[in-house]
């Protein structure tokens, strides 16, 4: 059988259960070796960098280490580094650097004055004989096979995935690594059903405003970051307690809200914003699990998972919505305009 | 003589000069008995809590703190303290809560948390009374008066100035001090200038971006909240370099772009990405110090300053474009719709 897809896009969201069963293989002893090597080492703060979607998997990093592995997580400001010449110090630090193409000249400096400095260097990147890697002590590869379509997909939740897995080796929590492996299967039938979704009542948006709150902050905001390119959408993203403190001035009648909505903690601040919302606007999209309250307008996940892995299963989703929306409208969603697959910044 | 305003967001912005000087004057020695408390103490990082307007102070006092005094520094996410219960440890750490009310349940809850482990906690809020101030081991007052215009002006250039003052005397800065004294004298004349800028030319603009690099991302970031507030503007913000990850596929002739502009080591790449900038949109607004540059679209501030200090000077100048544009769509803004002063979120 010979499978044809509308787009790159589309295939390389449908490679993510194996790149997860991969990642899962390979990198678990190499995170089993760096347990080992810190054993007695004295860290007190991570260090992370990162630029595009590699920073949105990173703002999820900065969650799950800090409650996991309870190190307070700093996302870098590259700058301090690259134009200031006058970065912190980063002695006992872990410092992580995440880049799809490990060339992003800003993440390696990072790197560079962390080695400089003792730190343990980590690079989280899809090729392993990239700059990035070539300067970390380990290197946690994505194994993800050349991504081509010019918007991040399989990579994001490459990144994430290592994430998660880190936290679970180095913080000792086989709960999470159990849970972590059951995954890559949910993955493969939610892509199925996410490739179904009829988005074309988004036809003709053009803004929108994208909610999540904690573990899917950074959920909320690679979705708008692929509504961006793939669609050329005005896309913001907010927790749903910062959207509070201003930016809900700006909701008018049909501005189109998104809101990523898990069973957990969360669930009951999100339920109280979407009803807030709902005096405002008509046009809210939830994506959750919960079928009584995403109603017609809405995406249902068919799994109950614990709240701090929803952002795995909640990826495929949002990707395939970018996709589907961005052919919709009559675009390419593998070719944005302006855009490279590997963009250099200092 | 009685001097009247068109709105009460225009009488808080001209009482800034004064306030800086009370925050030199009156804050100065609290820091000095700070910096001798913690001459003896082990500190290996800094911990900042705040929503809103406080929130985009504090990304700034990150850069700040981070390259004046070394510290690695985290924003926080406060969903760990309120929604998960699961915090990174503090141990060892300054933890700092900026916020205008003193009320946000959030902040207090990280300093809260903070005091457990140990941290020294800080306040900086414009309520010596409030909850967030009985919390802190020091607090740092902004001085400002009531703020009764429901976009925070006068406190955000509070809580910068703070920060400014407490990296210059822990970090042992007296050349930064010296160039702060200056500041109050300048920001009259700036203030001035700023409220004969003529925005009419905005009128029709419902979406914008506002770009910063390093120091002044921060001013990118309060502007497009003041612009959301105020004019129900669908701004977004963002570093040069990050807008070169993605969202640059947004650009299309006539979206406006805002640019700051400061003199010094950003300048050359910011330079770049306004001319990258010009081949796809007509309308690029430079708020800036080097008037060959800026042309006709544009606020020249008339002083030559080091771009740390920039975003000091940059603020009135945004602040009074937010309340004049509001004024020319005919809102009020004052009274942003769906607005309270205080946001309280968990």
């Amino acid at each position: 059988m010979i499978l044809t897809y509308s787009t790159i896009m589309e295939k390389e969201i449908r490679e993510e259960p194996e790149i997860l069963n991969n990642i899962l293989k390979n990198n678990t002893p190499i995170l089993t070796s760096i347990k080992k090597f810190l054993g007695n080492k004295d860290i007190n703060g991570i260090y992370i960098s990162a630029r595009g979607t590699s920073d949105n998997a990173s703002a999820l990093g900065k969650y799950l280490i800090e409650s996991i592995l309870g190190y307070i997580t700093a996302l870098s400001a590259p700058s301090l580094f690259t134009i200031y010449k006058n970065p912190p110090s980063l002695k006992n630090k872990i410092v992580i650097g995440v880049s799809q193409s490990g060339k992003s000249e800003d993440v390696c400096e990072v790197l560079e004055w962390g080695k400089r400095e003792g730190a343990f260097c980590i690079a989280i990147t899809n090729h392993q004989d990239s700059p990035l890697a070539s300067l970390a002590d380990e290197v946690l590869p994505c194994w993800a096979g050349k991504e081509r379509s010019v918007p991040a997909t399989k990579t994001y939740l490459a990144e994430i995935f290592n994430l998660y897995l880190f936290c679970s080796v180095i913080g000792d929590r086989n709960d999470i690594l159990e849970l972590l492996k059951d995954v890559p299967l949910c993955i493969s039938d939610i892509i199925e059903k996410a490739f179904e979704m009829d988005v074309s009542r988004f036809h003709f948006m053009d803004k929108c405003i994208c909610i999540g709150r904690g573990f899917n902050y950074s959920t909320a905001m690679e979705f708008s970051l692929k509504l961006k390119e793939t669609s050329y959408i005005f896309a913001e993203a907010y927790s749903s307690a910062d959207f509070l403190h201003g930016p809900l001035a700006l909701v008018s009648y049909q501005l189109p809200v998104f809101v990523f909505l898990p069973l957990g903690p969360a669930y009951r601040h999100l339920k109280e914003v979407i009803d807030t919302l709902r005096e405002k606007t008509k046009d809210i999209f939830v994506f959750g699990f919960d079928e009584s309250e995403i109603g017609e307008s809405g995406f249902v996940i068919p799994y109950k998972v614990d709240e701090v892995l929803s952002p795995i299963l909640f990826a495929p989703v949002f990707q395939a919505f970018a996709n589907k929306l961005a052919l919709d409208k009559g675009f390419n969603p593998d070719s944005p305009r302006f855009l490279k697959k590997v963009t250099i910044t200092r």
